[in-house]
């Protein structure tokens, strides 16, 4: 094994990526929520399929919460479940968009009152934070208007900026607010985050705690994602992802599945700006709409783990050369030629130099775990968004 | 008055546009459904609701039913009901998407039993156009696929062509099958019937009862719709609008409120082609998620005349020259003369030649409905799309 | 006459819209230029017909310069020459892609030399500035590549950067740098600068003078563009405008042409954000190809003054009202009162009121100008892009 | 070697794809053509460019001429000149967009007499094929509008369908009309063939001998192109492909650059249906602006093989069964088990099986070819678009 590939294993082994409690329940589209068998109806079972996905994979160590959907009574319990299990609490996701009173948005609202109660909402997500351990508070405002003149576009930057303040100065040592920005959807008019740009100049008023968050399914089409990947990381801005994918819009596919290409160059972009070896979050956000939840999400970190095999195998030093002098076919060649190699034999060894099994889709089946939460988890009411 | 302006008048006088019975019960996107205060708990609250805006326009003469959402026993009843208001029952929208068993599809599922249950729903849509006097069976299928692999994209074609081909021949006398394609959602890698192109195959083989229908916001980001409606008519196989308008995907805004010289232009064409003489039909397909629907539903009927109106002011002959001389800026300003025009005073005239007030929106404010309904329907469970 | 109309009429008087040298010359596409007659040979000819449509217009006083399709041995003659035809020099539009050296981009260019060479130049474009009292130095970059690995997409940053902050450095006082942004074109994977948030950083980064030219053209599908003039205006970093209209891609047609409604919805915005009182220069960035330049040129402005014409009238109080409120109909209905407005009465008096005839287009075809240029430019080599 | 592998490798040598006479040739954008070293100046000398690359690859026998970019005095001499290096002439190429007259269209423009010099080219384009042996006539059309009014849409599919039936009767025993269609440009608002829809209906009222030409790079957005391969495949219409790739509009990148994945999803309809054993055709049509052409050439020409070597690599059994149960994660696994093996040592093998060099960039690097044609074309005009 030369020393290149022993330090791409190290970086594959060391890999850590970011599952969401959300993504263990039930999801869909304004047409129809499909009910799948064993899914879970407590946080705390979201964390023991999380566990699964650790289990077999090395690489999943963390889970993302969601608040109100995994609202408990007793959050530093929740946090050891999850540590008990090996996993820690990620993200602590706010959630101003399924109350009545958000019906014309959150914290940009134009009645104070409602402004008032999504703050109070985010600021108790920091003290789930204090309460669990995790260190990033991420936002996504579905705030928005849906036509020309429903509110005044500019003003609603402003309250925007105020609500953000007001959390920021609460954030403890070592808590991060990650902003998140999607082009349109549910607003379909104007969106008050709509762009790394607008995530972007809050972020830099706020300060160094505060980065952006690319979710990979919220751009227009034709977006370079990985150019503002790589400008968010010269920028020291760049928080975290929120993985997924999508043909069209905001499909929330398993990540790597539309554009496998696309989740490479990515990847790419990160090792290029040391985005792997620095505090950017790696996290799933996904929809398994039609496919079973938990082998979906195993398949979507194996697809991470690909694209950051290829990437880490890209003969950076070539590369360089050939676009020193320019030479377009060539430096195109190289970077190719790590995307065209089949990983899966090196990562299949990354797995059993880690104690697993090399082919982890095969070993959840054959743990019999889908078909125990089936039977345990048969009564009572499913967990999913309440939309 | 003009002999053209009384022919203008003449045509909006006659116009027809039919509302959806959906639009007056309660709907979102998948992150939240806001409940409103006088929803519909019944059809027959739906139909009295659309009364109102027939009474308000005096163009909104018939309503579209869709099934399951508007199941009743007894279909002529409903239909009484509707005459006993001042309207009759319009397209029927058949519904193979929200059962269990339509997780992959439902024609063009690779069960066959599934596929069965599905083409007896379509059956039972035409037994109840046949209850209800309806002329035209609207098919929307979800179908389709999330990733790459998941099913034989050509096999589900010759699926679909077998249930079409049933549902024709059942088809009587007079009756329509209006075969609707959309680009995407709820179906993220393929969709069966994702554009005009297949749409249009499939009906040409079926025969003349079967037609295409243009939904506004089904189109990919710079489709041309108004060049769509010109081949069609051309191609007799327009068979009718979902009319709404969209700033991204499927937004389901009201009509001509993203792009009201969009909707000038394809009702131009429409014009053009004669398609406002023939059995072309208008229907409205919206959802009104914020905002109130009843006005909503009124004023999209008006945004829907107003375009009509300036398409009819067209000086068709004036335009007609410029063309022919290749005078592109004269041609184009001929057209833009009648969008820049405003039709409101003329539209106002009309209403009140047809006995209406002029201003239906204050009329509907004014009549007291909205208070009513919240009142009388406070109890039960209001109408949506149960998603 | 009402204090707001009369307020209105002023604003339109004082209206000033900058129209581009090259916009006089022959386009095309990369398929066909048609070379139309009549058009300018020189730089002092495009002023000529520059000076035609102010004169129509009365609200054109300014003509962008192209650096090298502009070059003249004596730019303080070429300013003298504007004058005397009641125009003067507007911003100064480097051009570091049409050199073979530019084949891999300009100062973003992997060798130094290039980077030095385009810089040089735009250094003279400062110096042409200083010649001709303009005060804008617009800069639009076609650096990018074509191939994923081509390129260090990061230090590509780096040399952009670099080469800003010595061309800033050079700016006289009063003298700004407008840096533009674009999707792709020329480039087709990735383009160094292009969206407004990487604008926007740069500008940040260098200071007062640098500020971000929104083209319309130069969007992904779906860009909100109103809004990104919004936050550009609330955060004094909107420099102007290359005002266009596109279908498709950056098609540059006639502004106002594709989408009258975004245009309105844009001048809006700029209303509300003061940027029509504030130093944001309203510059026209198009292509003739096929219709004739001058009277599409008095067209194009026209368009603007209508819908700025319409973004005035917009009864702010109802609309702040409603909006407060949280009434969308009711705030949507009061903007599109605005928009459906015919306000070509109101800009004939304008124009009447200024000493010129109420109808542009009419008088320019009367005047003679047409025939004129096509009988004395005859011979010689029109001006064009030169690709 | 299995019987299963021995099928693949005898289907990729006997793939033939065929180049492009004018990608020999500069090339660029509307903002530059840079012109590079050793580009023909003659259609000649574009064959033996060609010549190289069939002779690297095996499998690029054909080559399609654009008249009249090719046009000479002795077509006959041409296909001997072909033939003595082992090549074809494959389809021609008409080119009715670059004469003046040709402003606002050709077989759609208002003025009979230009459509009848447009016809009469087409019409001298059957001419060729009767002289070269061609068996394809290619139709692309630039015509369409700019501007909304312009012209009459509905006007102009009448002429397109009389000019269509024109040549379709003038075809011979054995020759083919393929009819392509694009989204936009050279046209910006309307294109008179914009999507597959239009070109399928016109072709399916021509007969048999008209086909539908999928180019690669003519979509909108977010379009779902092998969906669109499966049904004229399906239909019987599908005459060939124009392969290249874009990241946004009709980029005409070295095809399988921008979207490996989307090609091997291409690719894999193609078998699905039978096409890569039918008379489809697989043209090239790309633009080399930035990097040298005969090697690019040879890197599409690979990337197709590739693409056709994963698709012949399903496992098509095992895709039936997953798909037959619904399975969508293992279905899709299948496929994606294709795709990401790396192909590249089989290619390798089946080249050396063919006697030629497993590497063909390196030994078109090693043969001197390039150093030969950069001193011999020193002098005269290179080929180029002439735009």
């Amino acid at each position: 094994m030369t020393a290149a590939v022993s330090a791409v294993k190290a970086a594959l082994r060391n890999q850590a990526i970011e599952t969401p409690s959300w993504a263990y329940g039930n999801s869909g589209t304004r047409f129809k929520v499909f009910a799948q068998p064993g899914v879970p109806r407590t946080p705390r079972e979201k964390l023991d399929d999380a566990a699964r996905v650790h289990a077999h994979t090395g690489v999943a160590p963390s889970v993302a919460l969601h608040i109100p959907w995994d609202r408990v009574d007793d959050y530093a319990a929740l946090a050891r479940h999850a540590e008990e299990r090996g996993l820690r609490i990620g993200a602590i996701n706010a959630n101003v968009f399924q109350d009545d009173e958000y019906r014309l948005g959150s914290v940009c609202h134009p009645d104070a009152a409602v402004r008032r109660k999504a703050l109070d909402h985010l600021l108790e997500c920091v003290d789930i934070m204090d309460a669990t351990g995790s260190g990033d508070l991420k936002l996504w405002f579905a705030d928005g208007t849906n036509y020309p003149g429903q509110d005044d576009v500019r003003a609603r930057q402003d309250r925007l900026a105020e609500a953000l303040a007001a959390v920021y100065e609460r954030l403890g040592e070592g808590q991060r607010m990650l902003l998140e920005y999607k082009l349109f959807e549910p607003a379909f008019y104007t969106t008050d985050v709509p762009d790394w740009g607008t995530a972007y100049a809050h972020c830099l008023k706020l300060g160094e705690k505060a980065q952006v968050v690319v979710d990979t399914g919220h751009h227009a089409p034709g977006t370079n994602i990985e150019f503002i990947v790589a400008v968010l990381l010269r920028e020291g801005k760049l928080g975290g992802f929120d993985f997924n994918s999508r043909f069209y819009a905001d499909d929330d596919l398993m990540v790597g599945a539309a554009d496998p290409f696309q989740l490479f160059r990515i990847m790419y972009e990160v090792v290029r700006g040391g985005g792997h070896e620095s505090r950017t979050a790696f996290m799933l956000d996904q929809c398994h709409n039609i496919e079973p939840k938990i082998p979906a999400i195993i398949r979507s970190v194996m697809n991470v783990q690909e694209a950051t095999a290829k990437a880490l195998l890209v003969d950076r030093e070539a590369l360089s050369a050939a676009q020193a002098e320019g030479d377009v076919l060539a430096a195109n060649a190289v970077l190719m030629d790590a995307y065209n190699t089949d990983v899966r034999p090196l990562l299949a060894e990354v797995r059993e130099e880690m104690g697993l099994d090399p082919d982890p889709i095969a070993a959840y089946h054959r743990s019999g775990w889908a078909e125990r939460i089936t039977e345990d988890r048969k009564d009572g009411r499913q967990a999913g968004w309440g939309a």
